[in-house]
Formats: C-alpha cells, structure tokens, sequence
C-alpha cells in the first residue's frame, strides 16, 4: 500500500526552485512519479505539478503539509496538496439538451473521469429521466429575471449541501451573476459553443453560418464574471463547408462540445490545470 | 485534340437547372466530366459549376457562348465560361516575410498552381532576390500614409499593364484603399493570420497569446472595403499550449500561412470559388 | 406534400449520361435537389447520386421505377431508387462494450442517424440493460468454435425475422463467416480499432503501443470475408505520445470509434456510399 | 553571459532520482530553466531532459561533466550533456524531387532550425542548382546495384570529411546497407511517405489509392537496418477521397512530408528525442 499526491506550486520564478522542492520532498521520504514545470517569461513566474509517493506507513497528510509549509512557504509559493485518495464531487448544470450531460455520465461510468456525481440540476424538467437514470438527484430550478436572485440563493445551498468541488455547465444556458460566483468560490467549467474569441455570447453557431467561416469550434473555460471570457482550457474545431446548413453546423458541434469538455474535465479533475492573468498552464 | 472549359453559374432555384442546363450542352456535343451544384435553401440560389469537353472541331468559344447564352440568360443566370486554355495571370504583392512567397513561387515551378506569375511588388525591397532568383520581374513602391494614393496610383498601372487577373496578397502588411479595390475591379486574396472572425485586425499572434487560446488559424479571404471581412475560402488552425512563447506561434503560423494561402489560390485558380452574399461557395 | 427519392446508378463511362439523366427525370416532372458525381478515370467508371422530388400526386415508386427503367438500362446501369419514407432497419450487433452502442442509439435518438434499431444482439448478456432501457429486444446468443455455425443460424434468422437492412458491428468481437455474409446478403458495417490497414486483426492498439507510433487510428468498413479487409467509408485519427499507456490508447481509441462509426452509419443510412473494386464513392 | 546547456538521462526507475540530479546540478550552480521527465512503468526505465543554465564564470564543460559523473554513473545512468553553443553539423541526402530539401533549407535560413548544413547529396544530378542557390557544396554520388558498395564507401568518407552530426533523407529513395549504418553510427532521419506501419516499403501512395484509404500519412523515423522500421519521431495523416487520384495523393503528400520531416529534425536538433526499444521519447 502507498500514499500518492499531486503537488500544485506557482511562484516568481528564482534559481534552485526545482532542486528545493524535489530535495525536501525526497527528505520526506517521497518518490517523484511524475512532475512536469513550465516559465512564463514574460510574466516571470514559474509553475509546477509533481505526483508523488509515499509509504504507507508516512505520516497523515496535514503532517506532511506542516513538513513541506516552511520551505514552499520561505519560497513565496502559492500551492496546494491533493490527497490521491481526495475525490472531487461535481455537480452538473444543464439545460434543455442533454448530449453533454450523458457524455459526462458515460465517461465516467466507464472509469475515464474520476468523480462523484452529487446531483444535476436544470432550469428545465427535460433531464430529469436522464439524471435518474443514473441514480443522480435531479433539481429542477427555473429561473426568470423576477426570480433569478432567489433562484442563484437555492442553487447556492444546493451546491452547498451537496459539498460541491467543481460546477460543469453542460449547456446550462444561463449566465451565473457575479455575486453567485464570489459566494461559490470554487471552479466552474462552461462549454461554449464557438471557438473564442471568436462569437463569444448568443446564437454563435447562427452567426458562424452567417459569417461564411470554414471551422467550427468549441471552448472550455473557466467561468468569471466577464460572459465567456474566462482562462481557456480546451479548444477544438471541425470543418465545415457550403453545404453545412445551421442544423449541420449544430449537429456537428455537439461532438465538438462533448470532446471538448469532457476532456477539460478530465484535465481538471486530475489537477492538471493552474490558472493565472486569465490564462490556463495545462500540464498534459 | 479535346476542347474543354468550365462554366461557372448561379441563380435564383426554380426546377428543372439541372436538366435544362446540361441538355443543353448535350446539344452541343458537349461531353460533362464533372459537375457540381449547390442549393442554398435560405437563400433560395442555386450554384453550379461544370467542367466539360468538346470535339477539337467544335466551334470557337465566342461562338459556344453565343450558342449557351439565350439559355442561360432566360433562366437570369449570372455565368462564366472559362477555357482550360486560358490561364491566369498573377501579381504577387508581398511585404517583408517571403515565407509565402517563396511557397507560391515554388508549388507553382512543382506544377501545383496553374497562372502565369507577371510580378512581385512589395513596399520594401527585401525580397527583391526571391523575386529575380525566379526570373520574375520585382517592383519596389514603397508607401507612407502620405504618399498612399500615389503608390496605390502606381500600383494599378502596374497590375493593368501586367494584365493582372488575379491579385495574391503574400504578407503584404499594407491595406488597399476601397478607391482601390473599385478601380482594380478584379478578385484579390489575401492571408490573415488568424481564425477569423477572431483576431482581425493587427498582430494576431500576440492577441492570441494574451488571450491563452489554445488553437491558432490562419484564413485567406477574398479583399473587400472592410478590413478581414470579405468572404473566406479556406481555413485552418493548429494547436498551441502554454508552453508556447509569441516566437512558437508565428513560427507555428508560418506553416498554417502557406498552407491555407496555397490552398485558397489553387481553388480559385481552378474556378472553384463562387461567392454571395460575402460568403463562398467552394466546389472541392 | 411532396415525394422525395435518392436515386444512386453506375456503369462505364461514355458521353451524355448526365443529360440524359437529368433530362428523363425531367420529363418525369422531377426537381432534381442536389447531385453527385464521380468519374474514376482509371476505372472508366461513372457514379452518380440524384436526390430529388416529384409533385405529391406523382405516380407511385414502382411505376416511377418502371418509367426510369428503360432509360437507365440502355446505358446499362446498375441503379437503385430509394424513397425517402423508406427508412432502414438496423440490428446492432455487440459483445462486452457498450461506448459505440450507446452513442448509436443517443444519435438516433437525437435525430442524427434516421434509422429503426429493431434489435440488439450480442455473444455476452452484459449490455442487455442498455439495449432495454432505450426500449429494444436484446438477444443474448452465445458462441464457441463449436457452436459457431449454430450461433450464425441463429442470427440469420433473427435478422430475417426483423427485416433488417444494416447490421452494425458495434465492438462485435466475433468473425463473421463468409457463409453467414453470403446467406444475409446485406451491408454490414464494422468498426476496427486502427488505422487500416495498419494493425488488422487482434489488439491493434497493444501492437501501437509496441510499435511506438505518434496517432492511433479507427476505420469504419463493410465486411466482407476477408478479416478488415473491405471497403473503407470512413477513417480518422487521433495523436498519441510515448506518455501513453495503453489504457490511454484505449481510451482516446474510443472516441474515434465513436465518431467514425457514427460517421459511416450516418453516411449508409443517406445512401451516400457506393463501393466497387473494394472501394467506395462516398457522396458527402 | 551565461552558459546553458542540455542533459538528457535514462536509466532503470528507482526512488529518489530526480531529487539527486537536480540537487547535483543545483550545487554546480545550475538554473534549471526547463526540465521533463518520463517514467516507462512497462519498461521499468526513467527519462529525463533537464535545459540549465551556468553563470558565464562556469568551468568549461568538460570540467562540469567530470563533476557531474559520479553522480550520474552511481545511478546507472546513460546520460549526455550538450552545452547550447554546440550546433549540430547535417547533411541532406535526396534523390529527385526537392520539396523537402527547399523546406529544410528555407527553415534553416528563417531560423526554424538551428544548424549548419554542410553539403547536399544526391544520386542524381538534379538538385545541384538549389544547393548552391544556399551556397552548399553539392556531391553527385550515382548508384548502381553494382557500385552500391562504393557508393556508400564514398558516402561515408564525404560525412567523415564534413564532420556530420546528423543526416537528413529528405526523400533520398535508395536503403542504405546495414553496413554502412554500423559504420557511420550517427542519427539518421528518413521521411517516409505513408502513416506507417501501413504501406511500408516502395510506392506507398499507389497502394494506399488502391486500398481505397481516407487519409493518407508521413512518418519521420530514424533509420534501422530492417526497412522503414525504425524508431518513429513524428507522424501525420491529412484526408483523401475518392476524387483524390495518384496525383493528388502524390501533391497533398508532399505538403505531409515538409511538415513530418521538419518537425522531427527540429526536434532531434533540439535533443529533445530519446529512444528506446525502437520506440522514441519526445520531449515538446
């Protein structure tokens, strides 16, 4: 039996950086499985992923953060130690349709994302046999503008109670309020429908076919307060042509939005992903 | 000894194009080698374009056009026959990068491109050698927003007395005036190096970075008054990651650059490009 | 009201086919809606695919067959008329894995693929719920060596009691005998987990991963006798690194085979492949 | 001034090596500006790239070598250290068509790829007049089965004289020997114009338009005695159809084989390509 951990760091960039952490890790008895670094020049500030084990027989893990807060902490470090045996409980925000939510099901049933499922909730019924389906709880939470203050307050409790780590918007086709996301405080993963920049907001795949565009695309991201312009995860795109009409352009994005978000969760749940100056480093 | 041509047509959808159009070019001995059609339902226009063959004593082709055009004119066609003999004739307009320059130059001396290259202007002199190391004549007019309207002047005496059909605009870092693009009258391409409609505009590449995408494009489009706005022909992107610095994506662009500018140019060299409503129709 | 068919044909190439073609159907008060056509130059081979309608007091399918029929037999034409309200019968076929099943029975749902499932069908009960919970038979019929030929009986007679017009191997991981595919006499459609025709036969991606290489790859093809070795209608790949496992390769295989199923599938049930010479024409 | 430099490492996987490398380094004084690592969990084997940087007063390398050996060699290690300044020395091997070497050479002059050529070589006199358009020495090297062995005895004597690093097949269609493999005992690289290990061996577009395939591949590779079977650095498909004939496998291809070679060179030229069990690590 053995204990594993990821390791998430980010700080000013500095000589001896990686010599320090490795070293005090392998002091603490650790093995390096994998770890991956990068340097934003420009920004000048260093990023690092480290999984790691230990033997079974190593102390609990807050005793192990005690042991490694001095040295990353003298080191200015921003960082965070996740527990392998630490999963994340997700919470799926949807809609009317449901092709992105039965891909997040599916995968992981199959074992490719590794999270609880707490619930689904909808601001629309149409979901709810699929949510049951799968022994979720489903949560039925219309909104209008009158009733969107009160509706954000229930959905708040309800992530709330549920101990919700991450939000996935599966094609939840509301925008969250900036005063909902500074309460959240955790991470929300949106897909959009486009590739982004490019027809951020309504109607994209509408306006892609307006525009003559020869690709579509699709964006995973994190949601902040600014519609759609949150750190990007995970971008893909499929040819279009002439032929395609406005239902083919939608057709064929549904497997865009599937891949594109299944697979930045994945990249999430795996502690895979740092954020800052509104851009992701995504360790592969 | 074979005659053969492309007829290019587009109308208003009613029934019975197809067989009224090819029974008539049946009538005249023709013989269809490839045909291509598009409907497109919004716009209730049809699309055509036919490749064909005569016998080699078929009549001149003024006179088969004499012969097509009360068919094609009832029926309130826009059209255009283009004998496979008649090739095109290019200008090359290129600013410092000779990236897609020396790509054009060489698919076209490989067989890829079927035109006639005339010239290569430039508002620097820097590819001068590119242009005469393959005997093409090189024609320096330099620009500044004073002498804009001379250079443009210049320019288009230059394009006429070439005989100019097709304008390839190479990295020329320069925007046409729409006085211009009027007095030129003929179709030109140009390369921008982005996926629009993202990152119109100037320095693409460095927009993109800023915004973290983790896709770049490139889009060639047909010049029109509006900058990064005329109908697109071809696009293409590739995949970026944080590890990529400003340098990573033009250099990754580069290659998007010559691919997506070559591809563009051979469909329009090969009359495969028809456009409406600031959108093409690509017959592939 | 009005009725719509697909009308596909072949036969050795000569002039006017297309006249007079189009110009029969014409006179048959036919608007042709969109057209087809490839000449294979090596082979002298002509393809055609006609999609068209007839006013709703037109004359009924076979009537109209019997007015096409002298006409296409003189230029001596293997030809097929299809009703659009003729929808195809389709019995998925599946052993352990369920990821190509559920995405065919979600797409048909959903409306991508226009066909009636009428049965699943697998050598092991483990995906009996999935096939009851979407509302279809599911037949559990076992095989070894020795029952082979029983087990085949079987399933011809299951497929002739459903009427079914496609069979799609859906991760069947059995070999059909060239008995059994003379007897059913329909397209059956498998999904090989490679890029054909790299990695024929047992654990493609095991022999992948040995061989090192950068994409892994799934082809979609009619079966014929010989093992992956029919005509291929649809391929598409993925990149892989040496940070692959081959669980990873597992994996991301999935989606290809997904989507190139799907993408087949969806290509057969529009009549848009013709296979000769153990290729095929696909009309897009 | 500072001095940088690369070392590449791989040995059996045991706990603790990244801590003592990077700990070694970081006692020479060593920044690591960029380190990855790859843990075999099959082959029981680690590797590691780790880009440092020296202060400019810095022993020279042959000194920082002999003090990081011990440490290395106690681990088993097989390991290289290549200071920055050191560029590679190549040499371009072609037969006829000289797509590939106008890239390599237009990449090298743009500062894609950091080397020096030395000569261009060829078994046919065809491509002299681009080598020295670059200002290369051109050697004419004719081959017959008969003067095959003093050939390659003249081929290995001219990469002797120029001191080669590295040897590019940029389409040189002749195998060289084992023989000559052994004795020249450097990296060579080999574009092979298929998605291997479909179509291994001659003609591979002629078999891949009558196997009916829907994509067509390049593959760059280092060259082993048994034919187009080496380690695989790089690989890349792009789509056919049916309306693709030998022709148009043959030009799409070539845009295949720039883009797969140029890749894989830039890669081993920045060492970031280790192999093992004729397979490659590439650290991007």
């Amino acid at each position: 039996m053995i204990k594993a951990a990821t390791l998430l760091l980010s700080c000013p960039d500095r000589p001896g950086l990686v010599a320090t952490v490795t070293q005090r890790l392998y002091e603490l008895g650790a093995n390096i499985t994998h770890a991956d670094q990068h340097l934003d020049r420009q920004a000048q500030m260093f990023f690092q992923r480290i999984q790691f084990e230990l033997p079974a027989d190593a102390p609990a893990w807050p005793a192990i953060e005690a042991q490694l807060a001095p040295t990353l902490d003298a080191l200015h470090m921003t960082w965070s130690l996740i527990p392998a045996e630490r999963i994340k409980r997700t919470a799926i925000l949807v809609s009317r349709q449901d092709h992105c939510l039965y891909d997040l099901l599916l995968r992981q049933r199959q074992g490719e994302l590794r999270t609880i499922y707490t619930c689904v909730i909808s601001n629309h019924p149409d979901t709810r046999p699929v949510a049951e389906s799968f022994g979720l709880p489903f949560h039925h939470l219309p909104v209008t503008p009158e009733t969107k203050a009160a509706q954000e307050a229930e959905l708040l409790r309800l992530l709330r109670d549920y101990e919700v780590d991450l939000v996935v918007l599966a094609r939840y086709m509301q925008i969250l309020s900036g005063d909902f996301l500074a309460r959240f405080g955790r991470p929300i993963i949106n897909i959009h429908h486009s590739f982004l920049p490019a027809f951020s907001g309504e109607r994209p795949y509408h306006r892609a076919y307006e525009r003559g565009v020869k690709l579509i695309g699709a964006t995973a991201h994190y949601v902040t307060e600014e519609l759609d312009a949150g750190p990007i995860i995970e971008q893909d795109v499929t040819r279009t042509s002439h032929t395609d009409e406005i239902d083919d352009l939608i057709r064929k994005g549904r497997d865009l939005e599937r891949l594109v978000l299944a697979r930045a969760v994945r990249l999430h749940l795996q502690d895979r992903v740092l954020t800052y100056r509104n851009k992701t480093v995504v360790f592969g």
